[in-house]
């Protein structure tokens, strides 16, 4: 098994630190390799933010995601850019505020991300804790245990609240869990 | 210019941060192509903590890093490991209290990295900031301007302190500043 999980967006949406949780629940709760990347510079397009993650059973010789099995986009821009030639079986989440233009031919799954974070924590900035809740939910490549563990370790003060917003994330995936499932 | 850096230490002493914030500087600020990278599961061993950080001024096609220009240390074991097989003229910065025993045929620069955290802003969590400052003022691979605008953005409310941290870091290793500085 060996998942290339890219999640992109826009700057201050919590990109990077939403794959940053995912390595570590993965790679410490999970048991799994994993290798987590972010490009910055001019390869990193004006205000797009984009970060990588590998999950793999098997000792991971090739760190570059090529062609990931699983988009996760939070806006629009990202969703145009990211979703070009993927490979057949790949499938998309999305935030379907930010994300409105949708092409054909592709596994689209598209969630009220933000709005679901606004409603349960206040906040927007946990909309990177409801993806991780709904990656979980719909794909099976993270356990929601481990979620839950890394999530309590960052936010001291906040968890309770993330915590539900992961539970909210998990329970909307798994409504329509993946028949690609890797778990 | 290729630089290959890796950060090393145990885990808590803000690593993957020290990682990210350097290559947010150097990608957004220097406007350098920098690609960042940690390894999360078996591959990372035990307690310690790694994060890589490549900076260079062309598209980086080779997104690994196989052998550090730059390495730095936050602990014994981090030292022990990664100062192995290290190339000539690669340098080796670290805390010369948690790193005690050295090895010989290394370009050893050590400081009181951790001490210096404490002193200025009452806690060791700080020791990724003047770690950035060592880097930055002994061998230039990034600008003390970018880190200081990198550090303002993320420490809202500690911003004065780290920023202190940071210059203290810089005027330390500008003391000596390397004869291989890259700037």
């Amino acid at each position: 098994m060996r998942k290339e999980i890219r999640i992109a967006g826009s700057g201050g949406q919590g990109i990077v630190l939403a794959s940053i949780l995912l390595a570590e629940a993965s790679g410490i709760y999970d048991g799994k390799n994993v290798v987590q990347s972010q490009v910055y510079g001019a390869a990193a397009r004006g205000e797009m933010s984009k970060a990588d993650v590998i999950i793999s059973d098997e000792e991971i010789y090739f760190p570059e995601v090529r062609s990931p099995d699983i988009v996760i986009t939070l806006s629009q821009d990202a969703y145009d850019e990211f979703t070009n030639g993927l490979k057949e079986g790949s499938l998309v989440i999305l935030d379907d505020f930010y994300v409105r233009h949708l092409k054909d031919g592709i596994k689209n799954f598209h969630y009220p991300i933000t709005k679901v974070a606004i409603d349960i924590t206040g906040s927007k900035i946990s909309s990177n804790i409801v993806l991780l809740g709904i990656l979980s939910g719909l794909t099976g490549v993270v356990t929601l245990d481990a979620l839950k563990n890394v999530v309590n370790e960052r936010f001291k003060n906040k968890g309770e609240l993330n915590i539900k917003a992961l539970e909210k994330g998990y329970e909307l995936g798994a409504k329509e869990a993946y028949d690609g499932k890797t778990n």
